[in-house]
Formats: C-alpha cells, structure tokens, sequence
C-alpha cells in the first residue's frame, strides 16, 4: 500500500525542515533523567514561574474573580478580596459580552485593546490606534501571524539577529521562507553592526533572495544586549532604504538590568525621526504577559501594535486572525492588567510595587552573579546581561573535546551541555539551536533560579567545567592556568 | 519606491485566497448596527455565554482558585469555595510545575492528558494513550496543526464536507492545498452518501489532486446531523480503501436532541471494526471545551488525539507546538474538568448535574422551537436539529429577490440575510459561507438565543420572511398560498 498521509515520509517538507532546540536533546534527556529521579534545573526556557516565582497577587486576584462572577454578588467576597481587585474584575468583565467562556473578537477585546493603546501612548508620547493593536494567545502567536503574511515562498528572506530565538528561524521554515542571518558582535557587547547588515542583505540578494522584513528583539534573547536610540536609528534607517517590513520582538522591555541604556521602542525612535522615514517604515512590535516581573507565560497573553501597515492589510490579518476565532479570554485580562497596573493611592498599590520591584531587583543581582559566576570559569566568557532573561556564556572548547564530541556524534556544544546535565542537573540549551559562527560554541541559560540558589549552583557549574577542561585540555595548557 | 513587504499587492497570496464568513459581511454590518444603538442578537457564531448561558459553578469555582493558590492558605476560603472544588484545584496546580503561570509542555499536562486518555477509554471501551493526545488552544488550533502537517501544496486534497464550517476551507487556502468538497444530502437530512465520496475523490483525481484526508464533522455544523454507526463505518471502509487520513471533528460529541443516533466517536467504530482495518486508518479526533454543556469558548481548551500515527510522525508534530511553547494552561484545566467532572457523592454533583441538564435540554426545545418555527415561514424548510447548535434552514428565493441581489452586487442568500438583519436584529451566516449547491439557498443560525426570547425571535423571523417573499413573489404564486 502506498504511504498515508501521516506517515513521516509522506509530511510536509517544511514542517521536517523546522529545527527547535529549546525544547530538543537537552531538554528530552533532561524529563528523562527526572523521570528517573535526578533533580533538575530547567535552565532550558524563561519560564519564571517554573523555577518558584510567585505570580503577582493584585492580578491574580482580579482574574480570579473573573472566573468566578458568582462570588462579586457573595456578601463573603470582601473578606478574602480586596476592594478594587473586586472593582477591577467588575471592570474587566463589563468589557467582555459574556465574561471570559465568551469568544472575543477575534482580534481581541475592544476595551482591553484601548487599555493597550493607552500604554503604548503613556510609554512613547505618541497616540496609539486600538484598531492596529490584535491581542495573541502570546507573543510568539503573534510573530507567527505576521510572517505567515509576510512570507510568500523561498524567494522571501527575512533578516533575523544570529544568535536568534528560534521562534523566528522555526517559523520561517515552517512557511517555506529564507532566513538572512546577520550577525550581532559578541566582542561589542552583542552590539549590532549596520555595516554586517549590509553585506547580509547583499549576500542574500546574491543568492535571488528578496529580502522583506528585519527581526530585532531588544532586549536580545539569547544575547541580553540592550540597544541604544542611536543603534535603533541605524536600524530604521536602514529599513527605511532597504524597504524592510521592521519586526520589533519587545517582550523583554521590563526586564532592564543597567541604567545606561533604558528601554526604548522601535517605534518611538521610529516616530521621533519624523517624515518621510517615521511613514515610511512598516513595523510590527510585540509584547507579552510571559516577561517581565509577571512571568505569566502560562496564561498566553500578548499583543502586537502595527506602525504604517494599510488598511487593507490589517483587514487580512484580521481574517486570518478568525480562522482561529479568539484568542483566550483571560490572557487578554492578564495584558490589560499589565498595561494598567495599580495605581499610587489603590489599595493595592503598594504591595503590588513591593512585588514587582522585588522580582527585578532580584533578577539584576541574579543577571551579576551569573555573569560574575561564569568569567571566573576557566574557557569561559560571558558578556553581562543588560536585559531579558538569559546568560549566555561563549565555552572555548579545547580541540581534544571537540574530537570526543565526534566520536560521540554530537555537535560539539550539545556534547558539552549533556555532560553539564548528567554530572550537575542543569538543563541549559546548546548555543547551535541559535546559531553562531562556525568554531565558537555558546550556552544559554536562564537567570531564573531562585536567587539563595545561585551560588551553589554557579560552584555546581564551576566544578563541572573545571574539571571538563582539565580532561580534554592537553597538560601544558592545563599546567599553565 | 517598490511595494512594501505588508503591501496588500505583496502579501503571501495564500492568505489573500482564505475567504471566512463567520465573521464576514453580516458580522461587520452587525458590529456597526450595534454601535449605531441597535439591539442585534448575534446568532452568527457558537458562542453560548455571549447569549446568556451561565458557565457551570464547579468547574469556575477550580479555576479561579487555581489563578488564586494563595487563597488556598486563606482560614475564609471555605466560606465561598465548596471543600470538593479546594481539593480539585490543589489536584490540578500539583500536576503544574509552577502553577498557571508557567508554560507547560508544548503538548499539554502529562497528568490532564492522562485524564483526557481515562475519558476516552471510558467512553469507547478503549485504552488511549496520553503521549497520543495533545492539548490545545481550542480545537481549531488543532486542526490547523495538523492540515499544515499535511498539506504540501496544490496537488494535496482534503475532503470536506458541504456544506462546511469554514474553519476547514479556510485552513486548506491558507496552507495553500486544495479542498475536494463532497456533498451531504438535505432530503436525507444530511446524510452522508459514500457513492457522492466516491464520484468527488474521482473528480479530483482527474484534476491532478491526491486526496489525503478526509473531515466529518459529528454533530455537523452547520447541518447538525448524527452520523449512525453504520455510517461511521461506511466511511472508514472508503478511508481505508482509499488511503485517507480521517480527521473526526466531534466537539459537538455532547450536544444531541434526539435519541435514535447517539454520539459514537469515530475512533470506537474503528476499534470495533478490527484489523485490518482498526490497524490501518490514520484517525486525527478533535475536542474542545467550547460546545456541549460547557460553551467555555473564551477558555480556548482542546485536544486532539491521534490513531495509528506513527511516532516520528507525533514526533514532528510536537516539534512544530513547540514553536509556540504552550497552550494555555487554565484552559487544560478546563479540559480535565471537562473530561472529569464531579461525580456522585461529591459536595458540587447535585448542582453540576442540575445546570448542565437543564442547560442541554433547554438547548433541545429550542432545537424544536426553532425548526418548527422556520418550517411555518413561507418558502422555507427545515431539517431537524438532531445535534451540535446549528439550525440550517433552507430559502427558497424567487426570481426576483435573485435579481433584486444582483442589482445590489450581492449573492442572493447575503442579500436575504442583509434584509434580515436589518429589519430584526437578528445576525446571521448566509449560507454561501458554507459552501452550497448551485442555486440552492441557506442561512445558519444558532439555537442559542435564551429559550424565553425564542418565540419572540422565530415571530420576529417570520414576519420579516413572509412580507420578504411578498414583496418579491409574483402576485400569483403569493396567493395561491
Ligand atoms: C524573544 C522572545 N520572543 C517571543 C517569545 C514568546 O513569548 P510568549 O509567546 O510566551 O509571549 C519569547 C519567549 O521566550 C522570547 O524569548
Ligand atoms: C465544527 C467545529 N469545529 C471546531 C470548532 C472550533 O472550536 P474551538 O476552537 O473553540 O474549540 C467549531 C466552533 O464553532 C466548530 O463548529
């Protein structure tokens, strides 16, 4: 009998050709080994709430009883609730037609999508439309959405940060397109270079590809690095004479660990450079509930505003966007809360402040002692973590490691990164599942654990590589250290 | 300058084919009616709560302790929260690691997807095995996984029934393959004729078309039929013979008003069959926590479960929903509550039991109102809403309400349903949006309006039919009625 439809060999070639590594060898091997027993530190994925941190307790509460809207008429309610936790969910739920079982609009709630807007507006001093503003099941949705748009077959090259989440290089093979690599100097903080994004782009043109859309995500996953107003100048610059379609992956703007380089939107540096550029460039940007002090990426809550895009072409996201009817209600609520937080005065306001600023306080001693941890490995270096979530160390691997690695047929960074998890429980991800340049091997890992964790764990990883290095590092150079 | 990326001439055709009228024409002009201060009853979509269903207390009251945990400490909590829903919330947040706020894996809970599996086997006298089932966004998002798994192109066909719920003819133009339509008989309240599969697969091959798979909705939407067992099997024979992917679309597996043809999952009819057939059907089944009692849309729970898929095929499949990392986590449990509910003996079980019946017997009488009353109008007849939420009356248009559409560059049934709404608020789907036989004219609504604003509706919808069939009837045929 002729093969099914749903045989290997028989699947869509762009669905074999995707690579996704956060969730790959390692992390298969490391659910394994804890299924055996051995304890892990999922390192593997930003995924706050995962590694002990506690959800904000105002928006918590105020979902809470959205779900419930049978408690705000129980005389009890106030006992366990606060009063504009009970005020807000009145608020939210007036919003929906049929509170939270009730599909929205498949673009998301309108009243929500002003909340939104009204953000954007406060944060970059510009109006913003709630009817360019669509609500996602999380931001990779999102992402995933606009360059199914976008990308029409192999001809279409987008210009993605190497290295890069793979979201991006995964999504782009998933709907059959090219990706254009451009690459950011580790050696300059992970700086991006306008002078590297040009050669990409001629590069890809050589090879017929129509280039049409630039990824940046700032701050950068796995890289940390926060790009300066001048930088994101370059950048827009640059599309505006390339005739790039600007993706800006902003998950990450809460999490800001220097005070050198504050976050900044592509899209006020786009606004503020005025005509024609600020009309002329289309921009996408995105936006989460999963980042930030929240961490609520199980609620599957974000956004993306759209700059310059025609009425037209909204119109067809927006019948896209209805194939799948809604995105999930209380993602939406847990976004509107993020935007319009407590304010001073609130009854809630100060244990809310209390706890956000906890959480980011928390995380930029944990951004220090991770990068502090790492440079005082041997064959390590690791540039500091300006923002985002993620540490991401470059290992010299000595030649005799790399060899092993082959005999092991292992790329040489996953070799590495499953012999940290067998001899330490740390599930970190090989830096090749975000690509680097040919000869330099990268880890990436989380700056989540808990913060008394730290320590020990940063010895545990210490020890382990110490001791790597000095087994595949000929004597001399071991003697010399 | 030459088009931009996002430039309606230049955006990934594909996307421009998808044509998606749930939410098309009639809603827009239903959303602006409602704005101008019109009362409008959407019956376009399935969508329960919007139209006044109250969600189940048990399974909301789980939920909000789960987006709560810190309520669970509280010495008042058992004055709102019944000690049954405390105890399943602990049970739910202990098979999370981290609660909801934390991705979970890309395929859902392990231990929600080991309850999902119990159902199941519950239901067909089958084992089900968890690593075989993932959850979902809401069934959509499971169907769109996998028509992208297996559509290559063009030349890849996918049977569908018509009329269709568009989420199908969407999702093939969007992944760019070709639906091969097959037709259901409305004389025989559209039932399922294998000698019409047959002719449709054969007139695709003569285009070129490799048909892979085939769809059956049951309940169907929007014809709301039952398929019978003998059916059932009918079609797996074709499958079978002909080397089809089924994919089962049973979210309406809850909702039946009749008792001749209960639900029978298709998965149950080809266990029972036994080898080699029961070994050589690729079988998808799809379901969702939008439909039956629970109408929990705005959740955005589901899954799907796969039969005789071989593992590397589940493989990539897994592969690809980690893109997106996960669905969202309330709605799983959602789903676990969905697939096991309180149960005799437990403090909540008497008051789950009261309101999910009195919610699907209601929703058979209105089933009755609404086909009786369609039945009475002039020019209109009915199948009998057997199952789902759906009442698909056919409109027998005169010549001249056909010109009087073309003169207004509508398709006649959009023209009718326009008129419609217009005159009484009441918003519904023209038939065309589901595909339909040439000259054969529908329109769907759904059986959701609350039971005592029925009568009401059904008078409303009459006088509006009958002074529309006056007006456009030739003297004669009027009064010879
Ligand atoms: C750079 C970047 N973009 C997007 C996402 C997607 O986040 P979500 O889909 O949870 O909003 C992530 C998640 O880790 C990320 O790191
Ligand atoms: C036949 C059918 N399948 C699937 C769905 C999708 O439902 P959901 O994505 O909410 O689970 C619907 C919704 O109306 C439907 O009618």
């Amino acid at each position: 009998m002729s093969p099914k439809a749903l045989d290997y060999d028989s699947l869509n070639e762009n669905v074999k050709k995707v690579q996704y590594a956060v969730r790959g060898e390692l992390y298969l091997r490391a659910s394994e080994l804890q299924k055996e027993g051995k304890k892990i530190i999922f390192t593997n994925v930003g995924n706050p709430h995962a590694l002990g941190q506690k959800p904000l307790t105002f928006p918590r509460q105020v979902v809470a009883l959205c779900q419930a809207p049978f408690l705000l008429d129980d005389p009890n309610v106030g006992l366990i609730f606060p009063a504009d936790a009970i005020a807000r969910a009145k608020h939210y739920l007036s919003l929906t037609s049929g509170g939270l079982g009730a599909y929205s609009d498949s673009r998301g709630l309108p009243g929500i999508r002003k909340e939104v807007a009204e953000f954007i507006e406060r944060r970059d001093g510009y109006p913003s439309d709630p009817e360019l503003i669509f609500l996602t099941d999380g931001a990779s949705k999102g992402v995933m959405q606009i360059l199914n748009t976008i990308i029409r077959g192999e001809g279409d090259g987008i210009l993605v940060p190497v290295p890069q989440y793979p979201l991006y290089s995964a999504t782009i093979s998933l709907f059959g397109g090219s990706l254009v690599p451009y690459y950011l100097e580790e050696t300059a903080n992970w700086g991006l270079d306008v002078n590297n994004l040009r050669q990409s782009v001629a590069e890809a043109r050589k090879r017929g590809i129509t280039v049409r859309a630039m990824v940046i995500i700032n701050p950068g996953n796995p890289t940390g690095q926060c790009l300066s107003e001048a930088n994101l100048k370059e950048i827009i610059r640059f599309c505006y004479l390339e005739n790039l379609v600007l993706l800006g992956d902003e998950v990450y703007q809460q999490n800001i660990y220097q005070d050198e380089r504050p976050f900044i939107s592509a899209r006020k540096v786009l606004l503020d450079m005025g005509p024609p550029i600020s009309k002329g460039v289309q921009l996408v940007s995105f936006h989460t509930v999963s980042k930030g002090y929240w961490g609520e990426c199980g609620q599957r809550g974000g956004y993306f505003e759209m700059t310059n895009i025609p009425p037209q072409t909204v119109d067809e996201i927006y019948k896209i966007a209805s194939i799948s009817l809604s995105p999930n209600v209380p993602g939406q609520i847990f976004l509107g809360l993020m935007v319009n937080p407590p304010k001073p005065g609130d009854i809630s306001y100060l244990k809310f402040v209390t706890e956000s600023k906890g959480i980011l306080e928390s995380l930029r001693r944990r951004a220090q002692i991770m990068t502090d941890g790492f440079n005082s490995c041997r064959n390590v270096v690791c540039n500091f973590t300006e923002g985002a979530m993620y540490s991401f160390p470059q290992i010299h691997l000595p030649p005799k490691a790399i060899e092993a690695a082959k005999k092991a047929r292992k790329v040489p960074d996953v070799f590495y990164c499953l012999k940290l998890l067998e001899a330490t429980g740390i599930s970190t991800v090989p830096g090749s599942g975000f690509g680097q340049k040919e000869g330099v091997f990268h880890l990436r890992t989380t700056i989540l654990p808990a913060e008394e964790d730290m320590p020990a764990i940063m010895d545990s990883f210490k020890k382990f590589n110490d001791e790597f290095m000095a087994q595949y590092e000929d004597n001399r150079g071991y003697s010399r250290m």
